[in-house]
């Protein structure tokens, strides 16, 4: 035996393996998955798995390593929420989702940092020793509303897109902030001394970081447009530059610490509508398939090694702290909420009703990013205060609002996303709609979202597609190719259900090609040369055939042509043989 | 700047996105791939990535890691290899396939080994301390054919499928007997007095290894089987499990010294029918693909990597020795393929060509598993010699005999490949004439390969489907799936060329049920009911609409309506209405 040797993949394959059988046993019984989020169900195998492994080796389980987190199991999470964004939804509320993810972080951090301060003053609770900076460095890591464990609940209790949309865009956008803060207050907690300029140099590095995310995950995306227009001869790698690029763009922004999950979403959806035009139906496909497979197994990782983090020795437990850690996430979180969004809806018509203003503060869960990052802290002699926070916090989120958010969504009857896809002639008309109104905002002079919109497509159409599309000569509208997929699915159906044509069904539709299609696919010997040389042959060796059409014909009876014939000159034939 | 970081990851990615380029590149022009085969050009990448580091350095390029490729890079390649394996024409010749790989290398191990001794013997090359077991050792790794090198060249030249599937099979169960002989030697060189007892042990190893392979092969591809019965709701992770068991087939076997290449054939194999009749056709098309794409990848890093191995300052230049194994693996192969098939040919009615014993002779091609066998050597002074000498041989195999072969193939006239596929009529001849064998053996008492084949599939249809197969009551026949899969690609095509029969054709195709289809998927609001309630708001609004029927009518004439009958209803409405 030589397990040494093969440790390492044999290990990994197991942990995936566990991880996927656990989630066929949860399917298996339908009404589960109904009430507990999957999510639930996950930490709560971890918790069983790290309880075996405590129980057997009397030291904790290992904990969920912050490299692997980061490097392996966070960008495929990220690169398909990216790359299946509903990029109308995200653009018409980017100016909302913006202002929560980074206004809203900020409150959130500098809240929750000062009030657990605060509490820290109080002498029965023993927590003197916990400076600012190190409550305000814990605030950083604890505020972000976390996407992986947001894109776990709300994917399965179906809130209508715009709500969707901004807890969700909130949770990938506020990546860049909470990377600038926890790592300023980092630095900070190991400096002698900070001076203003720090501070500054740290407002001005967010801008970095986050254009820089977006400028190196959209350089990316379109290289990888770029180099699948010369895939053509070799379909069978077209996937691969999808998944290397969008990692490149990720390893690449994270190497000089700008976002990482900025980045890859950036890439993933500047490259999305050209690399489809580009590779071929089967590659996408496999793309579309193998991304949802690898973010799905990603996710169920995170949340079982979560489970098994939780168990063993790394807690410090005060309750005061951890408890109000709890309080604090909530209320600062629900007042950020109300006060931008007070301000978001005075710019808007279409306002954010106090329903969703609920469920996007009941939705903010933290989860496996929190966790990561507080194990990648300094080591200090409040770290293990932390580590017990950040846990509680994140179990409190996922088990207790993420199992009572959807009895609340029903509840409350907030509006659901509509279970059909838009009709065509919905489609036709917003279409219509968006460019009445760039022609409006155009006259008035009023460069709105609709004028940035045109002018991004017509420069589009005019340079990018030329650059980065192999056949740029006459791209299909949406439109179009809609049209053709449902054409696709619709023939498909036909053919299950055996009712595709045989053979011509009437005269009109009798055109050469498709009986040379028709019969070329169902059998080879069908075609007309072949028929005609079986139909010479037999007619010499048996009898004189009767060329009739290959269908049943409306004039002629199935009598007519007298059976008794046949017999006749089979005999005559027979006779001259012999 | 945080290199160190994402180091790992990062430099990964990067390989691998060099060797698609590398591989993009190959193919914009067209005529490089058609004269050089893929491999060739790709271990000449590598040669010259190797000479670039080297004159960067001054420092041997790293040489690729034994681990690396046997755990990582081989796996995808074996696996893609079994899947794909055209099961009939390798069972067929599972006699000669087994022949040839196992009493052929064999052969070739000992043939080669005595042989250098022999030359060692000549005082004049300075080679006497070379000693028996060392050049038997050698033999072990250089005899053996390499399935990677012999899948990349022979998929390019089109030979038929027998010729194919005798080399192509050989190189993968030759696995076995290079494992056991190795293994042997390599011990045997480490011990003091090698008794009797050893090398009967060695003998009944081959045994072990070989069947114990197929063993841990066929229970890891039933289980995978038996898993995909449950994953109808969540379609998404049934991709997984393919690679999942399959992985961990190798795994196990190479864990208990068994072959891994062998288990992982077994395992692709025996789960292949079961597998695809349970997941659904999007997660079919997903495996494939990415097998195919993996397989693709590994492939080509395996060909860059031996290039840039090659590179540096790890040889030792000897060359009668390095000569002579080249002549002596030429030699001992051709005669061993010669002796081998005059006793196969005795047995059977359908001969081996001696064309088609030259291209088996020829095509020989040795690659990536030798290097990686030779690297793994325990140090001894030689050692650097008998890295020499392998990247001689494979590199003259490679680029000599792989560029050869194809105009060899060209000049001898051998047989090819049939370019289309079997009909139908052919496919339910061969299946008959299966059966008519079984029975004939059955009466005759002989039990051959028809009965054999006849009792595992009742043995399969009887027990095996009903435990592995999701719906097993109706499992339907191969013939009925290619008629289904053909139909499928009919209306797909039907469909593209815009010829789907829009509204009914004939009045006897008009029943409900397909008028249903067609609308739903082509627009809503086609639907009879939505249209009659259009209609009547129109009526009831403008004016008195005609009922005419959505299509092109032969019996009315396009002018007959009279539109000026239109104007004046509305002229009459409005007037009312004011």
């Amino acid at each position: 035996l030589d397990y040494q040797h093969v440790q390492v993949p044999f290990e990994i394959t197991l942990w995936i393996m566990l991880a996927s059988l656990a989630k066929i046993g949860f399917h298996l019984y339908n009404k589960l998955p109904s009430v507990v989020p999957e999510s639930c169900l996950l930490i709560f195998v971890g918790l069983i798995m790290g309880g075996i492994i405590y129980g057997l080796n009397d030291r904790s389980p290992p904990v969920m390593d912050s490299d692997i987190f980061f490097l392996y199991l966070l960008p495929p999470i990220v690169l398909d929420a990216g790359y299946f964004m509903p990029s109308r939804p995200f653009f018409e509320n980017i100016g909302t989702i913006l202002l929560y993810a980074v206004v809203g972080t900020v409150w959130n951090v500098f809240g929750i940092g000062f009030s657990l301060y605060g509490i820290c003053q109080v002498r029965a609770f023993r927590l003197q020793d916990v400076s600012l900076l190190h409550n305000l460095l814990f605030g950083s890591l604890i505020a972000a509303v976390d996407p992986v464990a947001v894109l776990a609940v709300f994917e399965e209790i179906h809130v209508n897109e715009k709500l969707h949309i901004l807890v969700f865009g909130e949770s990938l956008l506020n990546d860049a902030v909470t990377v600038v803060l926890y790592k300023l207050f980092r630095s900070f907690c190991e400096m002698p001394a900070i001076k203003s300029v720090d501070v500054f140099a740290g407002v001005g590095k967010f801008f970095v970081v986050g254009l820089g995310g977006v400028l190196v995950g959209l350089s990316f995306g379109l290289t990888a447009a770029f180099t699948t227009r010369f895939t053509k001869d070799i379909r069978v790698i077209e996937p691969l530059f999808v998944f290397l690029y969008s990692y490149l763009s990720y390893l690449t922004a994270e190497m000089f610490h700008l976002s990482g999950i900025v980045a890859i979403i950036a890439c993933a959806m500047g490259m999305k509508r050209y690399v489809e035009a580009n590779i071929s139906l089967k590659s996408h496909t496999t793309v579309k398939y193998f991304m949802k497979m690898w973010s799905s197994v990603s996710d169920t990782l995170i949340f079982i090694f979560l489970g098994v983090s939780t168990i063993g020795e790394n807690h410090e437990w005060n309750w005061p702290y951890i408890c109000f850690t709890v309080i604090f996430c909530l209320i600062w979180r629900a007042l950020g909420v109300l006060v931008l969004t007070f301000f978001v809806n005075r710019f808007h018509v279409n306002t954010i009703t106090s329903k969703d203003q609920f469920i996007i503060a009941y939705g903010g869960l933290r989860g496996a990013i929190c966790f990561s990052l507080v194990f990648l802290l300094p080591d200090f002699p409040r770290k293990k205060l932390f580590i017990a926070a950040t846990t509680v916090v994140i179990l409190f989120t996922v088990f207790v609002q993420g199992m009572t958010i959807r009895p609340l969504v029903d509840l409350l009857a907030v509006k659901r996303k509509r279970e059909s896809a838009p009709t065509v002639g919905e489609q036709i008309h917003i279409r219509f709609l968006d460019h009445l109104l760039a022609g409006i905002e155009d006259i008035s002079g009023h460069w709105g979202q609709y004028y940035w919109k045109d002018k991004l497509e017509y420069f589009n159409s005019k340079y990018l597609q030329k650059i980065l599309l192999r056949e740029y000569d006459q791209p299909k509208s949406s439109i179009v190719l809609l049209y053709e997929k449902l054409e696709r699915k619709h023939a498909i159906e036909l053919a299950q259900a055996g009712q595709l044509g045989h053979g011509p069904a009437h005269p009109s539709l009798l055109n050469s090609n498709r009986t040379v299609i028709t019969d070329q696919k169902l059998e080879d010997t069908q075609n007309p040369d072949v028929l005609d040389n079986m139909q010479e042959i037999l007619a010499r060796n048996l009898y004189r055939i009767r060329r009739t059409g290959p269908a049943y014909n409306r004039h002629t009876l199935p009598g007519e042509s007298e059976p008794g014939e046949h017999a006749k000159e089979i005999l005559i034939l027979r006779h001259k043989g012999l």
